[in-house]
């Protein structure tokens, strides 16, 4: 089974067939393109818009990945998560398309339009209070419960999989890529860029981006470890979760480099890019873009996918607004 | 030539050529499917996504039209427009594009940041008073002194047909449509659609959609004659200007009907648009969606392309944002 699979042994059949699964509940997203960005930054930039994806991010890819996996007999419990976030919403967005349960552990004090979105995709959320003890032992709860099975956010070879289904796409999409840039939090969409462009195209540079308030990744890939943030403060809320064994494996094997942006420069190119591209994503989305600005001579003259990868803020709270 | 055509003689192979003649200079836009809105509203929506156009609207269409049409002659001496808004930034892309001049005249009254941008296009602003006196005095001395050839924002054949180019791709682009609906203000983009529509697919039904606070061309539809409305007051800026006599052609004998909105279901429209489809779009290209939302019973069962006209929009003044 796939889940008892060891990392090392994924390839690039396991995202064909993982492609081949997802196809029905995901939209092939666009890819968008801009002269203004082209000419700011002298490299050609091909905008892989996973905004536009099903539930608003490319973490369907590897929810619906694990949930239509399963075996009838398994899928009947249902899954579990804990997350507040975009992982979430896709596992109860696929669960739903399955038609079985999708429970979710969440902190009491997260905001009421989470919990909302959550339901609106039928999760059923368990709340716990705002601590790591609490959280594990309700989850552990709710496990012990339902029998459901355990789909993590990230460090789950089937989620994994699911992800590397982005570049899968962008590699038909997009002519003679000379890298791709996405963001880094826990490291899901960069350890399947890296699934799929080490088994395909060997030849592209991986680039992970992620905000200097939360640079876990970038110190544990000069160090050679992984190092965990205590706790990081950013705007960009979906990349302060620490890299675990699963996601280091690729990391650590197949990315070019880790860079890294100021808040600053996160919320100036999250607005230009509102503004040029026309488009409504994340602060988490804006971080390449900002490393990219910030290190122009890294990609002049290259073919470079940007993997944008969700859209889900709360347009009365935008970080350029003040309030 | 084009421009002295009788409106009633343009045909499909008009807005082929046009298509031919433009397409270096445009992107042929993508569109996007929302399952939230098809359950929402009981149709099967098709979103043409013109906010991802060049310069930011499908304006560009027309202007490219108009400019690449030009004799080497008549095209040395430029272009002039007056407007202040997507027609004059069109314009200044299109005329660039082609390395001829592009005069706009402006109010000096007009935000600075509209005036910005037309010159970020290589436009060459002329400012007149805020009164339509002023404004036609000094673009007759504009032409006078420059030669250039005026190109009016819609009531031209030139840009009627560039502006046709869009349901041409969306033909192309979704099978079996029932129905498209458009944006209505000087009503190009409606007889564009109207101009494609009754060639290639005449049982595709056109709907025009405009603000009740703005809704000259619904009552002009109902009266059989042109009627303009004295200084409208609405959101949706773009669409306050009139039918003319060319437009009124298009209108009168191929729309099937006109809908309006309330300004509040503009603003609920746009925002709920932002959110689900993650896109940036102006408060006009809310409108379709607005009376679609009204009037469920018109739609329910068709499959509906549904122009979404632009894009620029002051990030910094979104109207759901309170100050």
């Amino acid at each position: 089974m796939l889940d008892q699979r060891n990392i090392a042994d994924l390839n690039i059949d396991d995202v064909r067939e993982a492609h081949a699964r997802i196809k029905p509940y995901i939209h092939e997203t666009p890819i968008l393109t801009s002269s203004y960005f082209n000419e700011l930054t002298g490299a050609e930039l091909f905008f892989k818009c996973e905004n536009f994806q099903k539930a608003g991010a490319f973490k369907v890819r590897g929810a619906s990945n694990a949930v239509f996996g399963l075996s009838d007999e398994m899928a009947r419990k249902g899954v579990a998560t804990h997350s507040s976030g975009n992982h979430a919403l896709s596992l109860s967005y696929a669960a739903g398309r399955r038609g079985i349960p999708c429970h979710v552990v969440m902190p009491r004090t997260a905001p009421e339009a989470k919990k909302a979105a959550v339901r609106g995709y039928g999760g059923i959320i368990t709340e716990c209070d705002p601590s790591t003890t609490s959280r594990e032992a309700v989850f552990a709860e709710v496990q012990e419960v339902t029998g459901a099975e355990f789909v993590h956010p990230y460090n789950d070879p089937r989620v994994i999989c699911g992800q590397a289904t982005c570049s899968l796409e962008m590699l038909s999409q997009i002519d003679d890529m000379d890298a791709v840039i996405a963001p880094i939090g826990g490291g899901g969409m960069i350890s399947g860029t890296c699934l799929t462009l080490s088994g395909l195209a060997p030849k592209v540079e991986i680039y992970a981006a992620e905000p200097d308030q939360a640079d876990d990744a970038a110190r544990s890939f000069r160090a050679g470890h992984i190092i965990a943030d205590d706790a990081p403060d950013t705007i960009a809320d979906g990349l302060k979760v620490p890299l675990k064994e699963n996601t280091w494996h690729f990391v650590s094997h197949f990315v070019t480099d880790v860079l890294t942006a100021s808040e600053q420069e996160i919320i100036d190119a999250m607005k230009l890019t509102w503004e040029r591209m026309k488009i409504v994503m994340e602060p988490s989305c804006a971080v390449p873009m900002a490393t990219i600005l910030r290190n122009p001579e890294v990609f002049r003259g290259k073919r470079v996918g940007v993997v944008i990868t969700g859209g889900n803020v709360d347009l009365n709270k935008l970080p350029w607004m003040k309030g």
